[in-house]
């Protein structure tokens, strides 16, 4: 291979003539290997609209001269467009608060502006990736406010997603609204409801998913950007602070606005933090409905029974016919996952300093990861699980009519140590409710049968059964 | 000590004399010897305004004989104005979905009804805890409801001390808004601020809580009051469940409204999860600001010293005179609780399964404590320490004029090569940035000193120095 | 009430007269108001050891007059036997690395030393908290020195605990060593299994804990006394050193040894972390234990019903009759809670910063706490509940001889695809295994039987079925 | 692309002809599209040694045929040596236990193995992924032990990187032996100490993190091999059971023994958790290791620059000359991770059911990526940056001369109180603790000096000074 040779601060180095990245990057990627894995690209992305930006804004207050800004904004432009999505090989796990990402996309950015000038990658005298493509920027600045980029631009296929979850789990509650099953508490039997019910009541906290993520986005629209190195805007002319934040809220069309205290935005982290938060909020909702699933279809003989998930796959490479839960399944997993990134994120936060928060690259990579994650389990979920669940209404229905648990709508009319008693002996002597209630002398047939109507007792009420 | 027995779905036991709990209370206690510590008292406040509602609604509509009636408010008055706390025995940590601590209510207040109307504890056939206390009720829908009251009546003292905080962070803001100090990042320094500056990015972060806590109350508000057992509201009569919730928003003014799907309402605790992960993010805040008070108090000769905090007692048994940052170290203590109770209440959250979540006890438990502990400890922050932090204004200033951070502000004027070479002689000679920009001839003196303002360094912009 | 003046550092002020705490312990008490709840008694009780073992050294050496050593040693005494538990008055939850809990001791003994000496409370000139009481110690190394001491004393009966458990889960396994069930993975039907080898698999879980909380206590047993501020022992006698560990270890019974490298011991706790750790491991033992024992329990009509487990407690407000699985559920809760506590307890350790780890009080809190709570946890489990379990035997025998998961048996003599036909075929057709296997002919009646015997199918091996 | 067409329990499937996976892989690789990550390489390839295994034993059993048994065996061999890589294509999350991992394997070793026999890839009849490969296994046994293997092989780097790391620290203890320096507790100033005992700490706290990780091995080294389905080692050959364990054992040379009762090495993942919390412990150990470093290296003007940091990349993009600790932030980070995938691991192992645990795959993605996560990060903390760190000697010596902390030292000749009295007199006057002392006619000159000597303060015992 052959090499070009640059230089920093600490001395020189041999890069790769074909790289488009320079020493930093370089130095950055033998410093950290650790992971393996690179930066989020939607992070890549947010950070090149705000490099774009920053040309454009820097250009219109003469401090850039007019070609090197068309020469930098056109090698932004390639690169939104998917081009040298490989010369961004800083591990994503990487100290510096984020100073080798910001590095290692000014050095592309200038070596591709610089190839486009006619000159040689490296020759930074016709594109510097500092004085030119940063200028008016720190790391401190840019970093967080490409993150908040980048998430909100990945919150939103999610909050689509859960819209659909919704409408899916509505879909379900509407297929299901006539089927009478055996609701339980604690797993033990408790009062009638309607299997669609189950599925209303899932929608409901889904629902709820869905409103929290998308009003956290005004959280995350406050920017930085202009604060520079630690918020106080040192070496950014005052017109470009204002310029940038307008150039950037048409560019990436999100509502951006400038953070009222940039210090703050700078050095805090807790909005990422309550963003995690959030989704591991709708983790729970999510896993506690999967898990739901998997009860309600576990069997298919000796369990529940009640539900039918769709077949996905062959379930076991010894038991022949054997069909798992694995959408569900997969779903808990990734609940699991997004609460163990959201307490990184956590920890991560917390161990801010001063004027920044060095850990910030790590909040990023498990931030992204969980919003992206999640995404793609829930369209999964959907499609592959929801949407062709299937009831067994038979197996509903005999569960509520052999319940000893209907007793309890005898409550308003026997009394409650009345009630108990004929549960007890209805578990003693195997006989249904009706039975022993008749044969106990507590009610007369018929309003017994007026109040023992499962159907009656999944809607609020107490029967007038002597009318 | 007397007994008096007491009869349940399992037999009978020895209930003392003089207890109001009864047998249903006194299992539980044999049942979970686990924590020694009782249901916090705002829950069993908020279960005993839930009674009293429930009394009153079931009077209006006929379904409870008005004496009856009247013996239970007046009993429930008596427990809100604190009689009969030590009646409330059952462990925090308890099985059965929280039916324990309603029991414990239920039987309380049955028993001090029946003494207001002559009658001997025990004889339910006057008042009885079921029939007459728990009646157009179950647990599952008391539980929540009056966790979601107690959670609001905790969160408005909090939400004040932030408010509190706030304004105490600006009022240093203001105090130290003319002394120059030393920005650090990744502990490193790098650029001149104020020490006001520090503080006010604080205050935007405490905001931020404050709002965050201020607006999770109106979900809080959605109570699942009138579900009954499943949230179907079976056995309850339908002009009850619009009524009680109108009584119990006028008795506690907390402007609660029914839950849209009370099945919803009951089975998931996500409401609960997202409140407690807003707590986290302001532990996260509040141990940020706690560990930077450490660290600039640190020393106070061998460390940054740069404010001192109130000395509020003596620091060590074995080292005279040693004061230790005591108020901060207890809120990163308090943080750190916060953000471990999160992690068990979204566990117990996690677990729900289909019509209930049995863990709802543990996230009782966990969240009153966090929302009561950060309540307390945001008090002592600002008295004990905000309020009294004192700046060492020379210290604070001589570390700015040492530093070769200075160079930064000359970027603009000689590239961030150039700037890099004079910090690295700087670093390697001694000398000051004036001194060695003058010897290496890069700028003239007078030009050099305008943009080596470190006061101007504190603001945005880029000094204009040629003109 | 009367009160005398106490001095420090900070100046004066009055102590109730009957008080045995001194002016450092009030400051502690004014100063962290957040938990209501006080150090743990066997913190407390290890720190007075300690002092006793100090004070006996001290003597021996002759930097402390036998009579006021003497006066300490009778004070330890006393309230070691229990007497002065209400003058521990500083909350858990305190700032200074635990120096306000060693105040809080030096100053209840010496003022009751001062007493047995006949002078007045406060009259330190007899017996003083820190040249006395204190002497040749520091907060630094006796608090982590006690804490091992009452992490240990807690954890022996936790041992047994587990020890019983295991017993009492083995006594299970041979009580359901013949009782055939169905074997489920991922909640569906698999393969049968004998109830008893459920049991057999939980005991082995629980010995394994067991094995681990052992070994663990070796390291908790190199304890830092002797070091003193820092750990370098500076201000302690040489002899000293030595011959406080010998003392100790006499006093406590426990084979105490002196940390090799005291700084070590005073600065870091990951010792607590691995020991909190494991205290995680066994919870998720414990809680897959009671989730499993939740799942074989549910119904009792519409659920698994395989066994019963004892009832403790009327289950429900409202469902008469109702029965539920409260003791699992607790223990699901004290998992839950003592994985919540590992977190907070990982947080501190973490944030241990040079010499020191400010956060040991919070660590105390927690790791004591979790002990304790899971002791408990362990002795009602297996007494109110394990001990107690039935087996539906009828119910487990019906599951296994309906499933279609016999099929896997005919795996080896029919191949992998066969069987998955038969399966399919058992489940559209509703025929067992049986009659679908004959009607396509796949095997003879005879060897069919042989291999479908379902008692084989839970011991290893292929049956020779041709032989 | 041409296809090939496979069948499965669900239907048929085109394959690419080209691809050695077969329909079942593919199908889960369409069911989850997630995180876009391959399982983890070492799992693979302990899952391919196991099936090397199995074949083994089964062709030595006569079970399978010694054609079939060599092609497989050879297929094994050359997916060990690295060839077919890429068609391990599966997402690390995935529902199904791990069967859709074992699928896949089973999958490409047939194909392979075809091929080796002259046959097309999807021709079972010659080689069968289940009834061949497969052949007396099931995933349930086959995943827990390969995950196993590869946590040991994964461990032993990391243990040999600890080992490097203790060394390393001790080689600082050494050259940093004779630099005295203050030492702090709580961050403020306490009492001397030398430079090299803060390593020789350091050393001591990795010194147990490396014992434990080997200690634990022992745990890992009990497979369930042979359990098959459910662990009752249904359709496996007894004689099969002993042989595979013996020849996997010569296979990867690790000390392998057949669990005791397979049905728990099965279904508990408790060893995962203990394996994960000890990576935790080490993390807080790392961890805090890294945030001394940052403090002690902070500045280097404004902060304690008692220790410079090897310079391994510039720090900033705006700030010149500006080098930060972006090693030990990153070992900050790597623990954080761990930590929050210890949870993820715990959540996981915690939602067993019954006969086995379905989140197995989360384990294995969290704790293998902890495991070498954190050998990476060690191996770079060693060489760029323990092994570089140099004493700033003059100002550590300097901070401790100027320190009022010097005071304790006089603690056992002047009592505490007259000592508290004089550092406050020094912290007021500015005046050296000497001098005050002198003022206050406390001490003679001669014997002050003696005590006063900071070297001595570094070690145990009182100063005999009026000898």
């Amino acid at each position: 291979m052959r090499y070009r040779v640059e230089h920093d601060l600490l001395g020189e180095m041999e890069v790769p003539e074909e790289a488009y990245y320079g020493i930093n990057t370089l130095r950055a990627a033998y410093n950290f290997p650790i992971t393996g894995r690179p930066v989020h690209r939607e992070l890549i992305k947010a950070m090149v609209m705000v490099k774009k930006a920053a040309a454009m804004a820097n250009m219109k207050l003469g401090l850039l001269k007019r070609e090197i800004g068309n020469a930098i904004i056109t090698a932004c432009d390639r690169i939104l467009a998917g081009e040298f999505a490989d010369q961004f090989i800083v591990d994503r796990i990487q100290g510096g608060a984020g100073t080798s990402t910001n590095m290692n996309v000014n050095e592309v950015i200038a070596n591709v502006a610089i190839e486009q000038l006619k000159g040689h990658k490296g020759d930074y005298s016709l594109v510097h990736p500092i004085n030119h493509v940063n200028l008016s920027q720190s790391t401190n600045d840019v970093y967080p406010t490409a993150l908040r980029i980048a998430a909100i631009n990945l919150l939103k296929p999610l909050s689509e997603e859960f819209a659909d979850l919704q409408e899916a789990l509505q879909q379900k509650e509407n297929q299901f609204s006539s089927v009478i099953k055996m609701g339980r508490t604690e797993l033990q039997d408790a009062v009638p409801i309607m299997l669609g019910q189950e599925f209303g009541a899932y929608a409901q906290a889904i629902a709820r998913d869905r409103w929290r993520l998308y009003k956290v986005e005004e959280r995350l629209r406050q920017v930085p950007l202009g604060g520079t190195a630690v918020g106080t805007g040192l070496n950014a002319d005052v017109r470009y602070i204002y310029m940038v934040i307008d150039i950037l809220r048409d560019l990436t069309g999100l509502g951006l606005a400038r953070a009222e205290y940039m210090m703050d935005g700078i050095q805090n982290a807790d909005v990422f933090v309550e963003v995690s938060g959030l989704l591991k909020s709708a983790a729970v909702n999510l896993s506690k409905i999967a898990s739901d699933l998997r009860l309600m279809s576990s069997g298919p003989e000796c369990g529940f029974g009640e539900i039918k998930l769709p077949a996905m796959q062959a379930g076991s490479s010894i038991m022949p016919g054997k069909v798992n839960p694995i959408i569900p399944e997969m779903i808990n997993m990734v609940a699991y996952q997004v609460i163990g990134n959201d307490l990184t994120i956590t920890m991560a936060a917390e161990a801010g300093q001063l004027e920044l928060n060095a850990m910030m690259p790590l909040i990023a990579s498990n931030l992204l990861d969980s919003i992206e994650m999640m995404t793609n389990a829930v369209r999964v979920f959907i499609e592959r699980c929801i949407s062709g669940i299937e009831a067994d209404v038979e197996r509903c229905h005999r569960y509520v009519f052999e319940s000893v648990g209907l007793v309890t709508a005898l409550t308003p009319y026997i009394g409650y140590d009345n009630a108990t008693r004929v549960a007890s002996v209805c578990r003693e002597t195997n006989k249904s409710v009706k039975q022993v209630v008749l044969e106990m002398g507590l009610m007369g047939k018929e309003e017994l049968e007026k109040a023992l109507n499962p159907y009656e007792m999944t809607k609020p009420g107490i029967k007038v059964i002597n009318g």
